[in-house]
Order: structure tokens, then sequence, then C-alpha cells
């Protein structure tokens, strides 16, 4: 055995086991060429084929056809925050955007930064930052919060730090005509879904999808086209216009990434697809909020509301700070790794993305119970 | 033996192979944490390591002490193309650029837009583009067609696609209190140089010293403090007074890609440092640029003059377009990569960074002399 930890990081997280064994086997010699995929021009055929195949496998999983562009870029979800209003957003412009977590958060004010610049506005529709227990639910969003006019509507689909999702069920509806875009980064490909509702869904890769440096970027390539950015010129690479013409590699994209990103679609078309990864995912949400939920209040969720309780970020306390701490500790020496909560909310943080195995819950969830007893 | 091929791709490009195996060697097992390094949150202590090494090592190898920052960004060079401008020049500004080949003209194209957003200006004050061999000397860069009050002096170092570089004897010299900066992507670490006269240095790491996806920016931090955008915000990622205070880490990372780029400065210190690589690098350059000039005109090197011919991207043309296919072709077959010229200007072109052994060049070099005894 490789003496492997069971991983619950929050990002940069677990990755398949399948995955790390088939990039080790062939890092000095990548598909017989003779050099590591870090080694290889990206406009050698060989990487092109990594590409193609990330970008088909990808639609494949998400049931999208050639109306739909994918790109893989550097410079993380952040980057797409700046980007996506900077394409979009012209003088009188407004965009509306759903604020319900941290990240959420951060996609609204890097609008305002962009709206300012282009004499728009960004508009907050709905949002949980103000209670007393900050982000604890998902916030109602009503459509007559929402403007008609807005060019487009975005949300972040989970909240990484805090624990709450949005599924299909409870997915924000856009007014008429008004596209939808999703933050879906620490959510991306946790359970099925129609995709075809969104103009455009970005996820940086180190969540669900693969290792950190790069960003996939779903978008409907009809809606792109009616980008025009009025009175200057965009920066060449943060113009989606230019990134899709050029397939991504306007400039040398992080090819390594890419590669690895590729892999785990293979890893989730072989495990069956989203409807497989939704069942994986369901089967040990239930296993860790139902040790919370039976532990007699001794483990307490950040999230009550099971309906807006996140399959991918599991949030929870203990009676005290130093019995949080204790559980960390505890849990380390036990090889497992990751459990800390985020550094501004502190408790416990169980990620469970894709790649966490059922068996790495089920250890920590036997864990979770024997710590209850023993104190 | 791997079956390793010779690598002469231009980017990516080679890596050392010691690099390559202790990659290989740990990646399912990161330094006895359990999980791969791809896995592991960019705030764990294991991780922060790994940047804090990466940085001293690369400070060592560059003699620069706590007055400059380290930063490891994503976006590629190209985005420093944008973020060097935008950060800098506010209404009335100004900034010079040398145009000495296509990235170096990318960077001051990338200046004007941002330029033109910040009503300032960029001025190209020395530029071989329109040459009718283009780009093929370097430009001569005369202090009196300086701005005094250029808020920077920006050069690229290595001219990837043709075949040029400024060596610290011919480096711009900016006029008194003018901070020079200098994209050295396909140069950087090549040589040994006093970089304490840079205020700015930034590298997309997949020539010389990484893999894509990750780019190390050297500034001078007292510099830094003086930027002061007027009338708007940053975006945050874009800030470069945001990167250093959180250390690369306002948002995730590239990690793997960062590690790599450690792992290789530490190749670089064990080889013997700059010192170490400028004579590899030298002893390459003599035996191919031999080659071409003792082929009695067989080959021709694209640019003449010794003085500024790259020691990185040597690059020639042989008496047919026919031959030079038959050329990469038949090297390939005997296991040498990368060798077919940038795809505007044809040719061939034998990229042969650091991690490039003298080994591989000379097999190159004894095909290159039967290829011409059989033609």
């Amino acid at each position: 055995m490789e003496n492997r930890a069971h991983n619950f990081f929050a990002g940069p997280a677990a990755l398949p086991l399948e995955v790390l064994k088939q990039a080790q086997a062939e890092l000095l010699n990548f598909r017989g060429t003779g050099v590591s995929v870090m080694e290889i021009s990206h406009r050698d055929k060989a990487f092109i084929a990594v590409t193609e195949e990330a970008e088909a496998d990808l639609k494949k999983l998400l049931g999208l056809g050639d109306d739909y562009a994918v790109l893989f870029l550097g410079g993380g979800a952040t980057h797409q925050f700046i980007m996506l209003p900077m394409n979009v957003l012209n003088e009188g412009d407004c965009a509306d955007y759903v604020d319900s977590g941290n990240w959420a958060h951060r996609a609204y004010e890097e609008a305002c930064i962009q709206a300012d610049w282009a004499k728009a506005k960004a508009n907050c529709i709905a949002s949980t930052r103000e209670l007393e227990k900050k982000y604890c639910v998902l916030p109602e969003v009503k459509q007559e919060n929402m403007n008609p006019n807005a060019k487009y509507l975005h949300f972040c689909s989970n909240n990484t730090i805090y624990g709450t999702q949005f599924f299909e069920k409870n997915y924000p509806k856009p007014l008429p005509g008004v596209p939808l875009v999703a933050d879906m980064s620490s959510g991306f490909m946790s359970h099925s879904f129609d995709a075809t509702k969104f103009d455009m869904i970005y996820a940086g890769a180190q969540k669900n999808v693969g290792p950190a440096g790069v960003t996939v970027v779903v978008i409907k390539k009809s809606w792109a086209e009616t980008f025009q950015k009025k009175g200057f010129q965009l920066p060449k690479t943060l113009d989606y216009k230019v990134q899709i013409e050029k397939g991504s590699m306007f400039n040398t994209p992080p090819c390594f990434n890419i590669y690895i990103t590729g892999l785990v679609f293979k890893w989730m078309l072989e495990m069956g697809g989203l409807k497989a990864m939704e069942a994986r995912n369901d089967k040990k949400q239930k296993m860790i909020y139902g040790a919370i939920d039976n532990s007699n209040g001794f483990y307490r969720g950040y999230v009550q509301n099971p309906e807006h309780r996140s399959w991918m970020n599991v949030t929870f306390n203990l009676p005290t700070p130093e019995l949080e701490e204790e559980f960390v500790k505890s849990a380390k020496a036990q090889g497992m790794l990751g459990l800390k909560g985020y550094r501004t909310l502190g408790g416990i943080r169980a990620s469970i993305y894709n790649s966490t195995t059922p068996e790495s819950v089920e250890t920590l969830v036997n864990f979770m119970e024997s710590f209850r007893k023993a104190h």
C-alpha cells in the first residue's frame, strides 16, 4: 500500500488514486513521446489531443453540444470574477448577483470594481451575509428583486466555507431572456443537472475535477458572440472571444493541470458520469450528516436546514474550541487530514468532494463516534 | 533506460530528469503527508514550506535580499503584460518599451490598451520589427530616445521566436531614476547577471524553470509600494500590492507548478547556480552555432551577428523548405523533438534551455553533420 491518508482538504483536495497512478506511470514518457507531458509544446499534436479529449469528455459528462465552448484558463476562478463583468458590462448596463457565501461575495465585489470602470452597476439581489450566523442558510432568490434588463444573473453553487449548496431544484431562476451564470467551483460535477440552462459555468479545478492552476469555463458561444466592449479594447487574454477563437491557446495554457483534469473527466465517465457521482456523494453526505444529527448535540451542524446543506463541505462544531482542536489533532494522528474549519469561521469542516472515497467518509464517521463516546 | 527523447521544444520545454524522477517518486505521497502535493491545501504548512523554499532558493540564485518579493502567479507572462501597466500607469503617465521580438511587441500592445484606459501612454523607443528580416538583430536602445519621466523601461530579454537575446553587457540602460523591468521568460536564469539592477523581472516558468501555468515575478518591494492607482480600484488578483501582502495566496495559486519550479531551483543550486548554467549554456550554443557556421552555407543562421544570437533558441534555415521538412521528420525519427520553427517564421528552431543536456545538443550536432553530408 502507499500509506495514503484520508483526504478532507477543502481544496486543493483529493484526486482519484487511479488518476494519480496513471500520471505517475507516464510522468517521464507521455504516450510514447519520450518526454513528460510537462515537457511538450502545447501546440504539438500529442498535447492538442489532451485538450480536445478533455473538452469532449466534459461535454459528454454535461450533455452539451457544439453550441458551447470549453476553455481551460489560468488565474483561478477569481479571474472569472473579473473577466465576466469586464467582457459583458458597458455604460448603463447592470448585472444581478446572489450573495450566498464568501466567494459569491468576492465575485460581487469584483463585479462592482469592473462596473465602476465601465460606468455600469452590479446589483446584490439576495444575501445572507448579515445574518447573525453568517451565510448559514441559502438566501431566497426572488424574481421580484431581479432586474429585467440585467445582462446576466450570477450565483455561486456551493459555499465552500460555510457549507451551503444550491441543487438543481433551488438554482436561481432568472427572468426570461436573462442569461444564467454560475461559479460552480466547489460544487462542479457533484450532481446531475441540466447544463443547457446556463449561458456560462466556471469552476476552479482544485475542488472536484483537478489540481489548482486551471479554471474550467463552459460558455455558450452564441452568448459570447454578443459581447461588445464599447470605447476601448479588452486585454487579449481576458477576452472570452479571443480565448474561444484560440481554443484557450492565445498564450501557453496550464498544460499539466489540463492533463490531470482530463484524466479526472475520464475517471468520472468510467464511474458512470454525473448520476453516479450524485449517488456516491449522496451516500457520503448521508453518512456524515447522520453522524452529526444522531450525536445528541455533541456535534452541531453549522447549517441546520437539510435542504441547504452542502454535500461537498460539511461544517460543524463540538461543545468547545478545545475539543475541536483535539478532534482535528487526533483525527490527523489517525490519518485524516484537512478537517480544520476555515480560518475565519473555526470549527470543523470535512470536505467530501467527488474523489473522496466512501471508505474515507466511513473512517471519519467511525472516528466521530468513538471521539464522542470518549468525551 | 526510460526511452527519453532529446527535447528541443520551445516551451513547454525540457525539465531536468532528476526533477521529474523526484516528482514521480513522491507523486502519491508528498514528504510523508500521505497525499499528493496536488491534493494538499495551499495553506497547509507542508505546502507553505514548498513556496517558502522556492522563494528562498530563487533569491539565493539571483543574489537578492529582503527588499525583493517573489510571486508565483497564474495566467502566464502575458498577464504581466497587463498587470504591469494596469498597476503603474495613471493619467498623464508614460512608460517606455523596447520592441525586439514577438513577445516584446505583445507586451507593448497590451501596455497601449492599458494606457488607453488610464489616459496614459506607452512609447515604443526602439524596434527591429519593420526590418525586411524581421527582428533578426537586436534594436539599438539609445538613451536619447528614452523619456526621462517614464514610469519604467520595459524589455524582453530573449526573443524565443526569432532567436536574439540581450545579455548583461547589452541590457538596456535606463535614464537615472527610471525603473528597469524585464520579461525574461525564455532567457530567465540562463546566465549570470546583476539582478539588483532591476525593479521587476518576470518569467513564464515553462521555458527555463518549470512547467507551464506559473509565472515567476520578482519585484522590488519599495517600488511596488509607490503604486497608487488613481480614480478606481484594481481587481484584487491583478494588484501587485495585494499579491505581495498575501504571498501569492490571495486566491489558490498553481500549487503543483510552483512545486516543480521549486525543484528546478534546487537542481540549479546543486548544479552550481547561474554561473554553472551560463557555462553549460555557452558550451551548448558554441556547439550548435559552430555546426551552422561551419556548414559551408548549408545551414544559415537567421541571426547573423554573434553578439545578438540567442543561447536559448537557435534559428536557422536549410537550402529549401522541403529539406527543412525532411530535417525535422528525420530528426524526430531519431528521437529529437520540437525542431520545427515557429509557425509564422518557418525554418528550424532548436531550443536549448538550461535543462537540455549537452549530450542532447551533441546528438543534434552530429545529426546536422550527417544530414548535411547526405544532401
